[in-house]
């Protein structure tokens, strides 16, 4: 559970509140169902233009890893990879067919299984690159989709904002008004830049260092697993692993 | 059809007419001859200049792809490029000859009659690669259009605004208008923040997911190909291909 | 002749004009000295610090491409490509020397000495893809004259909006000439933003799109005569350079 | 101990604070708790949210080399290279066995290491390229925390603007107040820019240079070890070495 | 000596002296200590705060390029190498020995004497590539200098701007005092935005395309170096070098 990124909310929503607070513009002044309307269902609106309805649903299954991202224990699976080329050294690839049904991810069981089926290095390395540099490509597209509400929200704030001066201008002649009328304009640039800078934009970068990461560890099985194809020696592979490892 | 899309330009434009109405602007206050003029026909004209007849009309085509995108099932490719793995497995190559005129795409038309004519897998490969590749590039080039509208139209929108700000400022001495035509002045800004932010940029970026996700699936059916023409092992073929599916 | 670049610039004029008066600006608060010394010639003043004497030129013997883009028909070249490798097939490449001297386009003309000279394909590829690459930078170059001017200007329209509005403030006791100085203050953000998004920037992206359209062509003909050297079959080159055409 | 960021530094309060003085603030303007709250928090925050906890520790970490950039000395390196490869001449790779266990930088260790051992050189260059790699990754990933810093902040310096002109729009009816309270809104506009481009994006891209740096001289060394294990002469290798130096 | 990079800042400020007199904000209104320390003084920290030493120099040491470009006769050089290929033809490689001591140009003495050395050709372009390749990046970083203060300088003349408006806000009482208040707040903007986008931004673009030159007439040479190593006929490596020619 990554706590930084717990605290960073908090720390993002005190900002703004507290902000608000001391600034004299109070935390009533925060609230307006028109910001909202114009602002996050804008937002919303956008997106959803923009979004194939399969992207949308794994931009939201990705959603919790900013909390909680995928747990890679990169030592651990160097360690495995190096048992299997020992094992491949003494009992030849065929020895590691019994790993194949007990390994629970599914990119390296592919790996393993092209690996005992006697495929070329060669072989190995496109089959796994497609899978790799498709399921990265996938991901990617999922994580824009919070970088464009990123995008759009500011944008959206300053449409609610000039609808809201709009409106003051038009009661010009009562001059009571137009403080709260000017003030309750800039709720919606709050609000859309509030929700980029402290929410969409953070987010929408944390998971893609987070898919990087995942491509890099993927990177490093894959070329554990050709190490394992090649008849490498296990010391050889261990070097070239570790240098994955910064 | 992409019920999503739909829904995401009805809810646009909800947020901006129910938004103005919260914000007490008021419907009217969104109509205006003068932002149509300066925003809708300045970006209509800033667009034809920068872009060639053929590529113009290519956007259009493409332009209905945002409610209903090309319907491509990657599965049944697979299945039917594994099933002409097995056919020329078993009868040769020539045995796929019959199904060339069945193939209704025109890409993996011409590659299979590549195959059949037992042209080199590199032959095979650069021919199709020039075609997915100039096919991706006037496909970009025509979903930029859109982009190109969504550069424009703010500025424009800006414009808009100054010229309505001018008008106001040279009748200084009448308070009574100077209201309105301060709002007057802002809806300009208001069409174009919105046009780009709640349709072309969101119709450009889906149109060139669309555009990737079609070379995308041009490049599984020509490694496919490649597959058949170098007599792989059908698993083996399975295999590459369901890695391109994330 | 491209009609729909002399349609959008007349367009946007239109747009400029007739919105300055359906806006109430009127057209003589588009007429200003001041602004036209800062952002037209200010632009000027950049361009010039920033382009070397023959970039400059190039710029701008390139600038009609806009109304007149350079007429290709990718078609006939390949016609007379596939006539050239039909000549090589029967009479052997020396067959084409007598083609050399009736070629227009120095691309081709060189590509072919070359063929006819028997130099290897790779020899082929190598010089004439330092030759494509050559010109594709320097004309890409000379379409950034007019990006340059299109970043520049709209920063310069600020400054003359920012002295404008000094001028203004200096006189703030006088009040019946504030709104006036205003709004002339804000001619120059009209001029710097209007000739940037309505001329600079689509001039230089039209260009942008012809340069590419050009290397895509040599490419294709770079292919063709790599094909005619190696003795291709007619049918294949035919098939790989119809690829090019989308 | 680099001078030139400690005068950097020191000038950039200098300029700050006497500008304040000189354009007639006063320095007292430039303090308030909530622009601070606002700006100086918000921008932890969203950091916080942004950045997995170990790319934030690196980042801390790297921060001393603003002042202190990691000392190389790529002259001394190449004589050590080059006194090497007179080694390996002499008495063969064996020889510099001896010179592995003095080797401080791990990264020479390990590819000396490879070296002795008699790895091909392909098998030194792709071990090597994995680990150089890898740290500029990690390296570069880390320097962009201070870039994502100085991206949020104005922004976060916006919103405090804001925040402080609704408060004081509150309270339109006491003029007397006006003034200063849209005074000290934009103190937090202040604070945004100021942290931004003068210290955050500075920061950053020193650290981006140091990166870069450090791997151009990863790269010299690595030719320099393969240049070893395929026994050039050493004179080739001196050359190509020194070429790094510019 | 390029006259043009001269008219182009001689029209720079007179666009902007000429403009501030038309505008009616008359020259004395652009002279300010207040901005000149914060927006000048503020530029040269961030940039120095950014910069290591030995970059600094560098940039110092080439911005005298702007107005006396690095002087290179392309059609000379191609002259001089086809003598070269012509004199290894019939005298072997060794009758290049002589030309190497006359040879003023660092890259090309160190090209040549690869050649005389009978080095591979393989060497002589991986040597050759390390060199031109360090000395771009080098240059790029150093241009790169002028691009930094061009981006500082307007985000600086901002804050100039608020905390000149900071001041006049405070003594909101004296309203005789406003109008020159605000239009001395203005002239931090003026020196910001103008500094940079009438002489940083093209001075650094001008280096950029000074840099790109130079390394592409470095690979001109590195390909008749090249050639001549190779023994090719010196019609062939002419028309390769012509191509470079655009």
């Amino acid at each position: 559970m990554d706590v930084l990124s717990i605290v960073g909310l908090f720390l993002a929503l005190i900002a703004i509140l507290l902000g608000a607070v001391l600034k004299g513009a109070g935390l009533h002044a925060l609230v307006s169902a028109a910001a909202f309307m114009i602002v996050v269902v804008g937002t919303i609106a956008a997106i959803c233009v923009q979004t194939p309805m399969g992207v949308m649903r794994r931009a939201m299954s990705m959603f919790p890893w900013v909390i909680r991202p995928p747990n890679h224990e990169p030592r651990k699976l160097i360690k495995k990879l190096i048992d299997w080329s020992y094992i491949a050294r003494r009992q030849g690839l065929l020895g590691l067919e019994d790993m194949i049904q007990f390994e629970p991810d599914p990119f390296l069981r592919k790996g393993l299984q092209l690996v005992v089926d006697g495929s070329e290095p060669d072989t190995i390395r496109s089959t796994l690159e497609f899978d790799l540099l498709a399921r990265e490509a996938a991901d990617t597209r999922a994580a824009k989709v919070f970088e464009g509400m990123g995008v759009y929200s500011p944008t959206l704030g300053i449409i609610g904002a000039v609808l809201g001066l709009m409106a003051v201008m038009q009661n010009l002649d009562d001059p009571s008004k137009l403080g709260h009328g000017i003030a309750a304009a800039f709720t919606a640039t709050v609000y859309g830049i509030g929700m980029a800078n402290l929410f969409f934009l953070p987010v929408a970068n944390k998971l893609k260092v987070a898919v990087q990461a995942r491509t890099h560890l993927d990177e490093m099985q894959l070329e554990g697993l050709i190490g394992i194809a090649q008849g490498e020696n296990p010391r050889i592979i261990e070097g070239k692993l570790l240098g994955f490892l910064h």
